[in-house]
């Protein structure tokens, strides 16, 4: 029998109280997260509601509600550092298999659509799926109603002029170049949780992860990027260690920085984290980071060689770094 | 935000420490549960598995297992009693609207599903749950496998000769009277843990609840069967508050009896509840009553003038009378 413990147990706190913020969603989110737990308790993981595919999309079509996947993995990473929190995590990623109406859905998904419509209250819902997890931090949605991403993209099939794509995974799968992304619809209310937390900050960081569909839309909802901007928060951009297949192809991380700078013109930045992989473009890379008002940390943060996944350990150490100096 | 409480709360005690065991499945064990739990924390209740209907049945043909429906109200009637254990009871509860491939799901089904999958046991599985709600008690089905209740009944429609009706809700809702139940597959092997229970036992609870397709299925795995005529406990009976439609139409109280010794001749009982709106029929109760070896206690336990619902506090009073006097 696994043993539910007393309390959510607290990993080593890195001076003192610093209070984080993490945006984005998907891998990207997970891995800042798991990170930045390594780090400090008083995290919050604010994620992009605007996924349309999958579980998530199906249960949106279905019951209408914001889609809870994103949502799910981030509380996933966050889970307590014993049994019974990882049991849990576990069981909350669960799929199902076969070929019946339940394929493919993740069980954590459908138990936080279900609390969603029994509580009637999004944030108090992910705060009790947290708590069965001994959840290490928060996890909020961006907004408090689900979205959908429209992009701008030079398709390869009609390069010359812009053609308008809607939706999360029909951008992230676009065969072309994606332009600038924006919500619909454009002015969502943030989540007052979420505002509050990035207005309270020591931290806020910023990626990795898609960065069309999942990076770039928490800096657009209005009262979210208004928090953004107005922080006395440090300000720190996780670079993706590699482009992405279909959103981001042929982006260098240059233009990673140049694409943030055009949907978010007045959010300054205090840090960039680039793995060192990326140091072939470092005379560009800095150039772009200190025009953010930023500074460049080269560091070792891949999982390893050719991987597009950032290593928690070593992330962890590269925001320490970070946080130290910047 | 609700707090998870670091350990479930117990109720007060009933003398000591008396192990209870209490047979049977839906509404009618959950009914039992409820009573019972103001008794003793010593308490399992062993769970007919063989339900094909509704969310259940529509689960056990997706994925194959055990159905989880019974189980599940079994350990929403247990929770915890706190705010944590009664909002994750009220969330396991909970099903879908709509009228998409979710619709009617209980959300607890799908979770025990899930972890059945994830942990591949499906009494570590039950545990865990229960470990979620705070359960006062422990649930477990009465086999390991999934099965299926076939009946012989006198069909209204050929009253002169004896049909085969095959499967729980079939049998439930059959037009005709039920002669007699059995499994399929007629030897499935027992819960050892189910087992070990009933042998461990003060006293073992028979019914309320659906005769022939939540009752009696637990006197026909033979290991759990062999397991309560062997066992030193005491074994008390408690009988429905009416006829159900379909299955049980047209029994009286003493037919009930007669079922019970016709499908468990070896059975011995020591105690009979019957609720006080029964008594008309006491005559002829008290004799079958005796026949069994058994003592009939009358009490009013129904939660209102004409329900068939038993009330908690009064099925309680009821048990603690017949287990100081038995």
């Amino acid at each position: 029998m696994i043993e539910r413990p007393p309390r959510p147990q607290r990993p080593e706190r890195f001076d003192g109280d610093l209070k984080v913020v993490s945006l984005g969603g998907g891998h990207g989110l997970a891995a800042s997260l798991s990170a930045l737990r390594r780090l400090t308790t008083e995290l919050t993981g604010v994620v992009t509601v605007a996924d349309n595919g999958g579980s998530s999309g199906r249960l949106r079509q279905e019951l209408g509600g914001l889609p809870p996947g994103d949502l799910r993995m981030a509380l996933a990473a966050l889970c307590g550092d014993d049994e019974w929190g990882r049991t849990w995590a576990g069981v909350l990623q669960h799929r199902f298999n076969g070929d019946g109406p339940l394929e493919g859905h993740a069980v954590g998904n459908l138990l936080i659509a279900a609390i969603w419509e029994q509580l009637g209250d999004h944030v108090a819902g992910l705060d009790l799926v947290g708590d069965l997890l001994g959840a290490q931090g928060r996890v909020l949605p961006m907004a408090a109603v689900p979205l959908d991403i429209e992009a701008d993209v030079h398709l390869r099939s009609a390069p010359d002029r812009l053609t308008v794509v809607r939706g999360q995974v029909e951008v992230a799968s676009t065969e072309g170049q994606v332009v600038s992304v924006r919500l619909d619809p454009p002015d969502p209310p943030a989540c007052p949780e979420a505002v509050a937390a990035v207005e309270a900050a020591d931290w806020v960081v910023i990626g990795p992860g898609s960065w069309f569909t999942s990076v770039m839309p928490t800096l657009l909802v209005p009262g979210l990027r208004d928090a953004l901007i107005a922080t006395t928060a440090s300000r720190v951009l996780v670079l993706n260690l590699a482009e992405q297949r279909g959103e981001t192809e042929g982006l260098s991380p240059t233009d990673h920085l140049d694409v943030l700078a055009a949907h978010a013109p007045e959010l300054a930045l205090d840090a960039v984290i680039a793995d060192a992989s990326l140091i072939d473009t470092r005379g560009t890379l800095e150039s772009a980071t200190r025009a953010l008002g930023a500074r460049l940390f080269v560091s070792d943060v891949s999982a390893g060689p050719g991987s597009d996944q950032h290593d928690p350990a070593r992330l962890a150490a590269a925001f320490g770094q970070v946080m130290r100096q910047a």
